[in-house]
């Protein structure tokens, strides 16, 4: 599996011990809903290779009734927490960097983010699915074996639902994708292109909320994560790891987060929407003027950023 | 000034010492802009009750021109980093924690805020003053010697921008101030009032991002911060202090941002917006869910969190 000589790097993690993500513990955690095994491996026991479970402390709950909605006045809306919250282990190994895991293993990932988000479209009272991973306990993870979470919502986020917006009022004036856009102009002036292949790009965000904020986007127009292809999860991942290697190198490794930013749940192809993937490393503390006015101080431009992250890559 | 028996609490800064800020180290900051002195006592020397100087090392600056600004294609806009960053330096006494101040020590601070709001409204080139304070290095506080931060800005941030095209669709819909409103749903529910004096009120926010944020709201429609008088600034400064002092007891001395959403300057009297302070304690570490998509998680609900400092006010 071509681990020889990975070393799990530490990012301050409280561990629990034993590991609830490791082999052997399947008690540990719910029944999974999706795992990669060999034949004859049988679910909740050891031997996968990937594993995804409900988490069993989940942040929203699928016995909640989605229906139920609260609304004081015009001002005080509240719903029930209901949706999915799932763990994916990435790995059986008591890995804490991805980047550890070989090629194919860490391609795994993302089509299992693929795979996952497929499977919960089914469910209709389900808007949006939310794939994110926390590294480092800096970056809110509280377990340090390498894995992802995938909430699904009853609602599209804030934050998404403004991106929606924002790219549906480009399209509106310009008749183009604001994201194609981007990476066009990304490649033209080439200054923050950190790396790129045939279909992805990586670029340090132009107004980055941290330090080496970096996007990673697919270079043809698609506004769906899930219609991913298992080539394209293969050379996604091999161009993410380079940069979260070069990422490790330049920051002494950081904590992170990364986040799938895709369109909602049975959305069509959208023309104004473009899915990309974005990750955020721990390079400072927001205080009063981040979380007050949403005013981010870096000290560190994108160009720096990217000349330092290129010369940082692996080759 | 009834400093008896206050002591300095420890929210773990990396002292510099000595302390830039403390009396005697006036040299060590670039000239005051305000100050607090009795009569006779020379500027920019030793004497002081309270100080506000430029920042040594400003987020934005005033010598650079404010006329520049680039846009590459409809995409990408920037300006060169110009305004204004002070510093307020509460008090001579080296004390991490603003409530040790005395009452009439502590409403002096509100009063320098709003001072400085007013005396940059004069410089068109400013839009907005951003008035908070970072308490503890995990709120970005980089010295623990008890300080406010004055930041004026070219634009209206975006935080501010959406709560002002918030207020003015509800002003639209409703005709009335979404405040005014929430004043009094609040006072009527009274479930997540925490205190309230004559003209103030503090509460627990409906949609907290961190568990126990509070928000602070005039209970009179007034948009604009710097139209507080003298005697309001006492009583506001009152009700802050006993609600920083039960949030201190109930949070064990917790990391916090404070921060003014006010009017831009110069701006009429609003009929949509209504100045208030929020609070935002350190209680969790924001991860994937929130940075990625906006959405905040509580493990303590906003009527859990009131009731607790209800009883951990001081009488």
């Amino acid at each position: 599996m071509a681990l020889e000589g990975a070393e799990p790097r530490a990012r301050r993690n409280g561990e629990r011990q034993p590991c609830p993500f490791c082999p052997g513990q399947e008690h540990e955690t719910p029944n999974e809903t999706l795992a990669h095994r060999p034949p004859g491996s049988r679910p909740d026991g050891p031997g996968w290779l990937l594993r995804v479970v409900p988490n069993k402390y989940p942040a929203v709950h699928p016995d909640l009734d989605d229906r139920v909605c609260s609304m004081e006045g015009m001002l005080y809306l509240s719903n029930p927490g209901f949706g999915r919250s799932e763990v994916l282990i990435e790995c059986p190994e008591h890995l804490s960097d991805p980047t550890a895991l070989a090629d194919d293993r860490f391609a795994a990932v993302f089509r299992a983010y693929r795979d996952r988000i497929r499977d919960m479209a089914a469910d209709t009272r389900l808007a949006y699915v939310a794939v994110f991973k926390n590294l480092g306990a800096e970056a809110g993870a509280s377990l340090g074996h390498t894995h992802s979470q995938i909430i699904a919502l009853p609602v599209v986020p804030e934050s998404i639902a403004r991106e929606l917006a924002g790219g549906e009022a480009f399209h509106a004036r310009t008749g183009r994708c604001v994201f194609c856009d981007l990476l066009t102009r990304e490649l033209a002036a080439a200054e923050r292109v950190v790396a790129r292949s045939e279909n992805f790009l990586a670029v340090t965000a132009y107004a980055p909320r941290y330090a080496y904020e970096l996007w990673v986007l697919p270079r043809r127009h698609t506004a769906r994560y899930e219609t991913i292809t298992d080539a394209e999860t293969h050379e996604l991942a091999v161009l993410l790891k380079r940069v979260l290697v070069g990422l490790d190198r330049v920051l002494a490794e950081p904590a992170y987060n990364w986040f799938v930013h895709t369109a909602p749940l049975r959305s069509p192809e959208l023309p104004h929407f473009h899915w990309h993937i974005e990750i955020l490393p721990r390079t400072a503390r927001p205080a009063g003027l981040e979380w007050g006015y949403g005013c981010f101080i870096t000290t560190v431009s994108p160009e720096q950023a990217a000349a330092q992250l290129r010369r940082a890559l692996p080759t």
